[in-house]
């Protein structure tokens, strides 16, 4: 084990879709599942570009599968392989997690009896990031005829929300490249579509080049939608045939749109050979790990999980593009169809913030771009300010389901409320705009972008209030909080005190701004209407917001928790659903267990506003009540910290193993549809925030190291304004 | 005009789908739409393969757009034909009906300049309907190589509710035929697939011939889910180059699963050459017209438009088939998915009662199938007996959607009753069953099926009969009648009387049984216990069912009809959308106005219960009330037969040449969609019941004849008992 390969020794088909998960590769422009090139009966073969949508029943509007690049077909004197037929003798797959490879080695006996070795490497170059590598080296024991089928294959399909399967893309042309049409042998093809509905154009050309082996016929299928390159070699015994593929994407959001074959077929005339190609994107992401990695020792497993889950987050990032977000499963699957939620802001943003700014300034310029949209949303519900969606995709309307076909009976529909009243994502986008300007003292960023989004949400903070005035208090009502097992509550404690700290915030940017940034500041106060009436009001409801909690410190989930009912949740073992499935979602509504300690959140956001003693007594009360296990996946590494913070880092570690084998070991069930993105970026949190105890303010940052008893070292690196930052806790 | 041929002589592309509508081909066994075989921007290319149904979002099933067996690209001199591309010098496109071929006829001029004149026929073998035949003839103007790629194209999309595309197909295989592996060139393909959800698997082979030119290569492209034959020839100026497609299909429906790529590889090897197939489809379809043609003389327009409308309910009746229907659009489109509705039985029966009762028998046989369904849903619903669902697929479910998008707004759900409270479909199917034993005189079916039929329909009617104890009457609430514009009514007359009516039929049946069949008779008496005090239940109903009419003899389309408010139909033109569209859902239901008037319809299908003077007096009444242009497509046929009952052929003629127009001239706007079925039937049944005044009874026939001024003659044949029986009007 040397801590950065993840393993498959076996073939497994009853763990297709989970393994097709966890051997995503990526670059941040776009991520492959692992499925195997030449197919397999019911695999999920998907490559999804970021912010290439298209509208889908119920869900609105989905990542729409592009064409894809894996499609190879080998075939060995004449049999097709794959892993269906004939005899599977050994298979080994291993994800490098260092350069973002991904490697196959099968041993194949063909249902006539020949038998070969078959390789498959392949990559998403970080260095290029339209460009994608494939290298297929065949080894036949006998003499033998080995023919390859290398196709882009536009007709890839989506799954649907009642087990359809939805087609995103109209064909529109493909042929051989002109310079190269009059000599197919060394020609590119390319492929020009378009999705159905929201009409982005996509070119993606295909070289192929056979670098080892007799090569005795090369032929070109121009089958429509499905351009297929053919190579056919002699090898003798124990020969190796070695044929590389690479394929390039374009698309109308990149380049104009009758630019899109153009671009994609030059993409690939800045291609060499595989070893530039591999040592170009080795080197990309040396610099990546540079800044990301975690190192443990004393624990082999969680060392190759940490950095298996901040592989994830370093695939599905977006390092160029500030119009996209990271979806709550990356680009890894059909789950929540690449809607970005608040996962992105509290769960995968500090990451970025303290070891890749530049992308988390990404992220947030993507929440920026789409404040007119948050706007209308606030205005569509009769508020003032920005009232961002509960999920997002490219035109920041709300694009939560009304109505989800049910999981039990998919031809009845279950009413979904959070886009309609889980209004707390607006506040979670202004804390990780703050943060972020924190962490980095990017002024300029405030300036132009962030205080407008500060202020803004404010604004709508302050419509939404709602004055009691019996209570003579001001309240959040009708809601859900991130404990979604509860909804249609009152004054969630998370959403009422984070809309307070939005408030303060925002006058307290404004008061900043003024000092800083006149001009800019006097452009806000006209721009959004910031009179001294206004900031009165924003004052009173800070002053006046109902935030409860019991006399002894205890802060209340939400107003009437403690009228829910009990569970006693060690009673309910073992399961292997969560609480919600167990009682129904009313049932579950009726009692006190939390899908996740809302509680403990704010306090680990709010830190310092909290006194020890007052996390421990809310930390022994809330953690029983909580579904660890099948709750939240957003739980387990925000428990990591709070554990640590109670100095319990050994309870810590089974909270944060849980989040680290979200995906790798499938805890919860459902790793098929997609990594669990919040889970794997909240994993660093809990490294840093956790076990290292960091604490970051505007005057600087301190450790204060819990470690697990058997871990041995324990070292990262961070930016603290521009700065990188090296911790290293335990090391020689 | 020779009456057999419906032309198109110039291209249009605004009326793409339209067209694609009415040259619509087919057998019985499978349809294909009207779509050019190269492909065209937006085309709506299907094949629709009766009982071949897959699930898909808010329509619960629809039929499965099948593998294309269309797909043919030209290449002239490397250039692709497209009508899209280059210059269209000349298009012509001929359905000839009387054999069921559609033939196109384009000279065209490529980008570069080449000129050709291209020919291409098609067919679906009446005479073997899993056989589809095509020949395309090239003619190039000078010297040309000329290159023809033929393919099945294995990933056909369908449109889904909310603009969606589906795919419905999963590969499984492809290749050459065995025997003919050996030699590429006279070999044929097979593909083997399978529907998603349905896991229907459907084999289908491909022989391609070239039987005209000097062919200089062939090839098979075996890309995957597209196999493709490629031909090459070259040409001399004016020489044309000849090439015969031929595509047959079976499914596990026809076959054992394990069978079907062997079934449609067998079925080719039936075909020996082009005239060969031509002349058996010619046959077939000579013995299809001897029943069913209608000779109108003295109008053109009418003459051929009746044989259209003949000829598409000919190509979408199951022959040899009882577990499917005919869908309300047939095999020609999305519309309706494929569902049948009581458009079957009251509209499109008649036709095959009278002229084909074999296919009147498949069609009643399909109900009868799914009793056990119907009963199923009545028992769902509290009741007893057999409840037929509004819209019947594969199971017999109930596959009305519940929610569908909005016409208006996509984003929107609307909820759909008709699935829940249209219930008079029971009846429907009851009197179609009696109606066709009345016909036939086969006893033999009405022992072994009908009586089943009739007498668990009038079960389910008794059951949910409800007695108002204030009025002593028996009530049917919360309905909605044939009339969808009016729904949650309370006594729609139609319901009320034809459930009436079920019931009384149903006691008749039994006595006819005790007689004819008494062990019949004692066996369903005991598995349907009709104890004497269920039939004496029944009686009562009969008697105390509450049917609102007035004292004047006006019967009330429902209970409190005349309340509702009374619009001047007039004042509303012109318009181009039903009344339901210009009011609103709510709007319409609170006005008089009728999508199709329930009281006419009821008095023709009970014609022998009410005196002219009171036809005449509901006539008059309802006419100005029913939204004739855009209300029901079912309307125009009754409401030219009750014209014709009340003396006034001439007012009847212009209901039924909207009928006959309805598809042919697109006259509601809708024709996109496909055929309107219902229209079609119903355009026979004017046609004999209307103008030619055909009255049947057990004892016998009658014929009043009542044709407009213009018609110089008129003559169809029907079966009675039996025996061909002819009627000719005015003729020599």
């Amino acid at each position: 084990m040397n801590g950065w390969t993840v393993a498959q020794s076996e073939l497994d088909a009853t763990r297709q879709h989970h393994h097709e998960t966890i051997f995503t590769i990526g670059n941040g422009y776009l991520a492959t599942r692992g499925a195997f090139e030449e197919g397999y009966p019911q695999d999920r073969r998907t490559t999804f570009l970021h912010g290439v949508f298209d509208a889908a029943p119920f869900v609105v509007t989905e990542l729409a599968n592009a064409p894809d690049w894996l499609a190879l077909e080998i075939l060995l004197n004449g049999e097709r392989f794959a892993l269906s037929r004939g005899t599977v003798i050994s298979f080994a797959r291993e994800l490098d997690l260092r350069n973002g490879v991904l490697t196959r080695r099968v041993e194949w006996e063909s249902p006539r009896g020949d038998r070969a070795t078959i390789l498959v490497e392949r990559f998403c170059s970080l260095a290029a990031p339209h460009l994608v590598c494939m290298r297929a080296s065949i080894t036949a024991a006998r003499a033998s005829e080995i023919e390859l089928r290398a196709s882009i294959n536009g007709n890839p399909l989506s799954e649907g929300a009642q087990g359809e399967k939805l087609a995103h893309w109209e064909f529109l042309a493909q042929g051989l490249s002109r310079a190269a049409s009059r000599d197919e042998r060394d020609g590119d093809v390319f492929l020009h579509t378009r999705t159905f509905q929201s009409r982005i154009e996509l070119g993606a050309a295909m070289r192929v080049i056979a670098t080892h082996g007799k090569e005795t016929a090369r032929e070109f299928w121009d089958a429509r939608n499905a351009p297929t390159f053919v190579l056919r070699a002699n090898a003798s015994a124990g020969e190796t045939v070695v044929v590389e593929k690479y394929v390039s994407y374009f698309t109308s959001r990149d380049v104009d749109a009758a630019r899109v074959v153009e671009a994609a077929l030059q993409e690939l005339n800045a291609v060499t050979n595989w070893n530039d190609a591999f040592r170009a994107n080795a080197a990309a992401w040396q610099v990546e790990w540079a800044r990301t990695d975690v190192v443990i020792e004393g624990d082999e497993e969680a060392q190759l999980a940490i950095r298996f889950n901040l592989f994830q987050m370093l695939i599905a990032a977006p390092r160029l593009d500030d119009r996209v977000n990271i979806g709550a499963k990356t680009l890894s699957g059909f789950g929540y169809r690449g809607h970005a939620f608040w996962d992105t802001e509290i769960f995968m943003l500090p990451l970025f913030i303290y070891t890749a700014p530049h992308i988390a300034k990404n992220l947030l310029n993507y929440r920026y771009r789409l404040l007119n949209a948050a706007r209308a949303k606030a205005k569509a519900n009769g508020f003032e300010g920005a009232q961002f969606p509960w999920e997002s995709a490219d035109t920041g309307e709300e694009v939560t389901p009304t109505w989800i076909p049910s999981y039990l009976d998919r031809s009845q529909l279950i009413r979904i409320w959070t886009g309609d009243i889980e209004i707390h994502i607006s506040a979670d986008i202004a804390y990780a705009a703050h943060q972020y300007w924190v962490a980095t003292g990017d002024d300029e960023w405030l300036m132009d972008k962030g205080a407008e989004l500060i202020l803004d949400t404010a604004k709508f903070w302050a419509a939404r209030a709602e004055w009691n005035e019996k209570e003579k208090r001001y309240e959040y009502n009708d809601v859900i909080g991130p404990d979604e097992y509860h909804d249609h509550v009152n004054n969630n404690y998370y959403t009422n005190r984070l809309a307070q700290w939005n408030l303060q915030t925002a006058l307290d940017v404004l008061e900043w701004l003024k000092s800083h940034a006149p001009t800019k500041s006097q452009q806000l106060v006209e721009q959004l209407d910031l009179s001294p009436a206004r900031l009165e009001k924003w004052r009173d409801v800070i002053a006046k917001i109902y935030l409860p909690a019991l006399p002894n410190g205890l802060l209340l989930q939400f107003q009437d928790y403690l009228e829910r009912q009990a569970v006693d949740l060690a009673a309910l073992e073992p399961r292997t659903i969560s609480v919600q499935a167990l009682l129904g979602i009313e049932g579950a509504n009726e009692t006190q267990v939390l899908k996740q300690p809302d509680v403990l959140m704010l306090m680990y956001l709010l830190q310092n506003e909290f006194s020890r003693d007052q996390v421990r007594l809310n930390y022994d009360f809330y953690t029983p009540r909580t579904d660890h296990t099948y709750g939240s996946s957003l739980g387990p590494s925000i428990q990591t910290i709070m554990a640590c913070a109670v100095g319990k880092p050994d309870d810590a570690y089974e909270h944060f193993m849980r989040a680290l084998r979200a995906d790798l070991y499938d805890v919860r069930g459902n790793a098929d549809d997609g990594i669990h993105a919040a889970s794997a970026g909240g994993t660093w949190q809990a490294i840093a925030f956790g076990f290292g105890g960091l604490r970051i303010t505007r005057e600087g940052w301190t450790i204060e190291p819990r470690l697990p008893q058997h871990w041995k070292r324990l070292a990262f690196r961070f930016f603290y304004h521009g700065e990188q930052q090296v911790v290293d806790i335990g090391g020689e």
